[in-house]
């Protein structure tokens, strides 16, 4: 059987399973069922790793329950910002957006930023005006503006009120959003690696601030050996550059992609106080789902299985 | 006697000795000593890596002749939009600002929002309005006009004029304003590293395109091991990660500095078509100033020394 298959994440963080009605967490499940099928049929007929991982995260980014395109979460202003990378391994080309507010599919821009411009990383208005005029469609910003989300930022403005947060130059995070963000690594029947991550961001962000999601090697990388994509606290994983540091653990130091992933998360995050997690997966097909917080939405899908997700420890 | 020192470039490109005045290149060499010996005198008293990298960095921001701060290029919309990333290497903290238009010196930013933010990244008008909050006097885009700049505009916009480059979501790069940025690394008395950049960018760059100077691991790196910055075609630096990749040549793979930054320039830049080159320092007070293009305006400046300056091969 050749050696094939796509893992996805949608984000970590403290999901509590007694925060969570039996029906959301069904709708969760299923969503991630079908991301997975959905990169995993682009596998199976013979299509590459970049459009599997491409589709996989459309799926996240078109529901609701993630924070990523339709279900993104505020920013202080209560406007929407969205990061997105996406890298292809055979060539190392990688493409990315960051602070956009109109782009249903932040991850579809990103690709297009690889594909049609000479450049890495496009932002603001500015990748806008380029998705523009690629054709993209211009999204009303209140596509993007739902119930859950709006009371999420209601929550952290009430927090940053009550600690005394009046310094107009100060900001206070909030724990709920700062950890999500979707992403999907996948090996094709070709062999190919690639990877793709797409965030909102965190809830009541302010000043324009751009993630790990926007950062080819700090949350998302693909080469010929391995491809990775990351989510959580994302200022740790910039600092500690993550998807590449497991890319090198493997190619500089050695390691097989389990010890890899393992010291990388014990080296980069453990030690600094990171919390999220990550998927990689290599050439060989082996792949890792680590995180060091309370959960991690995320699943796998290989020839032969069943699709197969999860939320908690197992 | 103490090792510490300091290692500065001010851009790397097709720098050609017969395209430059007398004038110019004394200018230029000027404006290097003075920024080694800013850099230079923070350290010398005793003061932090921190702090020299900086005032140095300052000094070239504050020049028209270098590619950041005052010299900045124009956007094809005749704007200035301006990178910068500060890291320190004993705490591993890190700071950056992308596609800033009005701040005299972007790397005062960038260290604003690595002390007085829990975020590495702010953008565009964000990072502006940050910015304001904390103090910093917001320049009249004007400031940052000079008639050399216009003219590089001028000239890459004939040349894009002439190559048919009508699709307006077609992206013409300039060779003249492919390569500038500033940076500084050093090591203090205290055995402390630290590394700044800070650059305009491209001339006739679009659509809120943001290069490696905005990203810790690609343009910047400290560590209490090394520090980094690079100069050259921004992407080929992202992708290739540059700045960590030379950090962990040597930590993971145990080289010495001289061979870590030459596998880095090896696989990274020669062997991907990159061009440009890097400075580093490491706890020892080793240094390297490594480029694959014609030229690349460096210095460095070590205890009982003269401030070095070059630009060509020597």
């Amino acid at each position: 059987m050749p050696k094939f298959g796509i893992v996805i994440h949608g984000g970590a963080g403290t999901i509590l399973k007694e925060k969570m009605s039996d029906d959301q967490e069904a709708q969760i499940r299923a969503t991630l069922r079908l991301s997975l099928q959905t990169g995993f049929t682009v596998l199976k007929s013979g299509g590459s790793s970049l459009d599997a991982v491409q589709r996989a995260v459309n799926v996240m980014e078109d529901s609701p329950l993630f924070n990523a395109g339709k279900g993104a979460v505020f920013t202080h202003d209560g406007d929407n910002e969205q990061d997105a990378t996406i890298m292809n391994g055979p060539t190392g080309q990688a493409g990315a957006v960051g602070g956009v507010r109109r782009i249903k599919n932040p991850i579809d821009l990103a690709r297009t930023v690889m594909e049609k411009s000479p450049h890495v990383l496009l932002i603001s208005a500015g990748a806008e005006q380029f998705a523009e005029q690629h054709g993209f469609e211009m999204m009303d910003p209140t596509y993007f503006h739902t119930e859950l989300r709006r009371k999420q930022l209601a929550a952290a403005l009430d927090k940053e009120r009550a600690s005394g947060g009046n310094d107009p130059g100060s900001i206070t995070l909030s724990e709920d959003g700062k950890h999500g963000t979707v992403g999907a690594v996948a090996l094709d029947q070709e062999g190919r690696l690639a990877a793709a991550t797409s965030s909102g961001g965190m809830t009541n962000k302010k000043f324009g601030r751009v993630g790990d999601s926007a950062q080819p090697g700090a949350g998302t990388w693909a080469d010929k050996v391995c491809a990775v994509s990351t989510t959580g606290h994302g200022e740790y994983f910039m600092r500690g550059v993550v998807a590449y540091d497991l890319a090198v653990n493997m190619q500089y130091r050695g390691m097989p992609l389990a010890e890899a992933a393992e010291t990388t998360v014990r080296e980069k995050l453990d030690a600094t106080g990171g919390t999220g997690g990550l998927i990689a997966i290599d050439r060989e097909g082996n792949f890792v789902l680590p995180f060091n917080t309370k959960g991690m939405y995320r699943g796998h899908l290989m020839p032969g299985e069943d699709p197969h997700v999860a939320i908690w420890e197992e």
